[in-house]
């Protein structure tokens, strides 16, 4: 197992064709715009804070400190700012995973825990997924690290209560949450939290806040395991969060409820998006996040999205074993999953006229 | 020598106070903003691109590359963007730097330098600087790595033309420039080196363009060496340049005649500040940099800070041997001068009044 996966390449990107005339439904970014009164707002601090661009920003990023610390009603010092959640995600791998004790994680999972682990020379295990895509907790050593995603991305599905109050009772080690995808339907750990120190919890702006563009992410956990992981941080990048992303996530918070706007659109996008696929034959794993992974047994997806992509329709499939013939559609506009729906629809025509 | 480094803390960063009464010349910013020209532009562009916010900047930051490939005449194959210089030069460190061979560097130079090694258990050399503060060439092994700050930060002297040819002619591992202050006073390697294959120079947007809060650096270096640390940066973190950073850039490059303006204003405020010091008998190192290191044998320097700090004015030293009693001022404007001179002779006469 552990020679198979050293032989992975580096994260790779998923495709980012930034043409108007695009679907482009294939990195999990969200579909609904940032409202333009936010945007506005962000202009005007802009405006004001201009002339403060020829400073290095606050390395501490405290007033996202602050804003996230009146949101989840925890004290600040629980709190570490990043460029993104890769970058709190690599820091964490550095600063904490590379012990004696092993790492597990699943073998379905966000693809860039694995280049980290290669980089940094992981001690790690995998465990395989249930064939129903859930977690077996069970084969997790307990005196070990581990690292879930929830809701786990390429997947889709997010721990049962019982599973968490398992996790959180049995694990005396390391646990680290990665909640990229937890506004969309589940409720975070941070609630749960207050009092367990061996919990770290990393989330983004990326996709429920509709700031992919900004590059803002963040842990959460007990105040000694912040420290060290700012020492760290402290000794490679100082300053990772530009001034301007740090004077516009006040804005994003305060405009939380556009956020619940959006979130309840691509619930009901996606509960459209699941009844035609299943009309066409789809099988769909259940998903609590922003997209879904689907598969039919007759179709052949690399066919599929080569198809979808000469009309400027951009999905996702990933080269991992058991999913290789799996797509991941992000949940777009209730438009473009029209305009998927019948480009499907007329794949499907194609393959009955060419057999 | 090499116990004694790995006891040494992570990178101290100067303080930010941001209060508009200050004055700030502890950070070897610009003192001069980017214009108000610049910033309109900035602006217009951002309520164009507002609508991209929800997407990922493109990992690459491909526009940035342009610019500087058509700044410099070099081929965009030869550049890597980041999140600052820092960024780049942390990567540097894992992916080039964790050899056999050791790695050559000044005993006063930037001081994150030793953050990277100690963090990435770098086998390195500190060579002491001459006593003049110039770097003796000679004691560098010639089949080992180099790394010089150039100009050399905190102390401010850059290379001569003799130590340049020296090194491009003789060294036949990698050398590594970090030309962060390179535009006030020196010309860049990179006319240089357009054949030679094993120097990497780092440049940054954070002095000389007036832009520390947009967090952008970049490197210059042949293809293959390019093609290595971005695979490291996929590993890490594949979008560290916020959009907004990115768009900025070509709006910056554009007014460059502003940034010849201001390096002018720059060089000239600091003739006026070694005038005025020198006739307070301070003994000031050549400086090619927006910044001077000097000293008082008359003068305890850490008192010194203490009462300008209580005026509102913030210096740097360092806690290094040989510098220990050396004050470090980033060159402000005219105003600011004439007030720290006035500050430094107010707490010389309260010297003489005390005794």
């Amino acid at each position: 197992m552990k020679n198979k996966l050293l032989k992975i390449k580096p994260y790779i990107k998923g495709f980012q064709p930034l043409n108007k005339k695009n679907i482009k439904l294939n990195t999990n970014e969200n579909s609904y715009y940032s409202n333009l009164k936010i945007i506005k707002q962000i202009l005007k601090e802009i405006k004001f804070f201009g002339n403060k661009l020829k400073f290095y920003p606050d390395g501490d990023s405290d007033i996202i400190k602050r804003e996230i610390s009146r949101y989840y009603n925890i004290n600040k010092n629980k709190i570490a700012i990043s460029n993104g959640s890769d970058e709190i995600l690599a820091n964490i791998f550095i600063t904490f995973l590379k012990s004696k004790k092993k790492l597990y994680l699943i073998d379905i999972t966000y693809s860039f825990y694995e280049s980290f682990i290669k980089l940094y020379k992981i001690n790690y295990k995998l465990i395989k997924l249930n064939k129903n895509f859930s977690i077996n907790i069970k084969k997790i050593k307990k005196n070990n690290n581990i690292l879930i995603n929830n809701p786990n991305a390429p997947v889709g599905k997010s721990l049962n209560n019982l599973e968490i109050k398992v996790i959180l009772k049995n694990f005396k080690s390391l646990i680290i949450i990665d909640e990229t995808y937890i506004d969309f339907e589940e409720n975070s750990f941070i609630k749960l939290i207050k009092n367990i120190k061996n919990v770290l919890i990393v989330q983004t702006f990326s996709k429920s806040k509709s700031l992919a563009g900004l590059r803002i992410g963040f842990l959460i956990t007990n105040k000694n395991l912040i420290k060290k992981i700012e020492s760290v941080k402290n000794s490679l990048n100082s300053y990772p969060v530009s001034i301007i992303s740090q004077i516009s996530v006040k804005n994003i918070i305060k405009n939380n409820s556009h956020f619940e706007k959006i979130k309840n659109k691509i619930i009901e996008n996606k509960m459209y998006l699941i009844s035609k696929l299943k009309k066409l034959k789809f099988k769909i794993i259940k998903s609590n996040t922003n997209f879904i992974l689907t598969t039919n047994k007759n179709i052949n997806i690399n066919k599929l999205l080569k198809f979808l992509n000469k009309k400027n329709i951009f999905l996702r499939k990933f080269e991992i074993p058991k999913i290789e013939n799996y797509l991941r559609i992000t949940i777009g506009k209730k438009k473009e999953i029209k305009i998927i729906n019948k480009n499907i629809k007329n794949f499907i025509k194609f393959l009955i006229k060419k057999n």
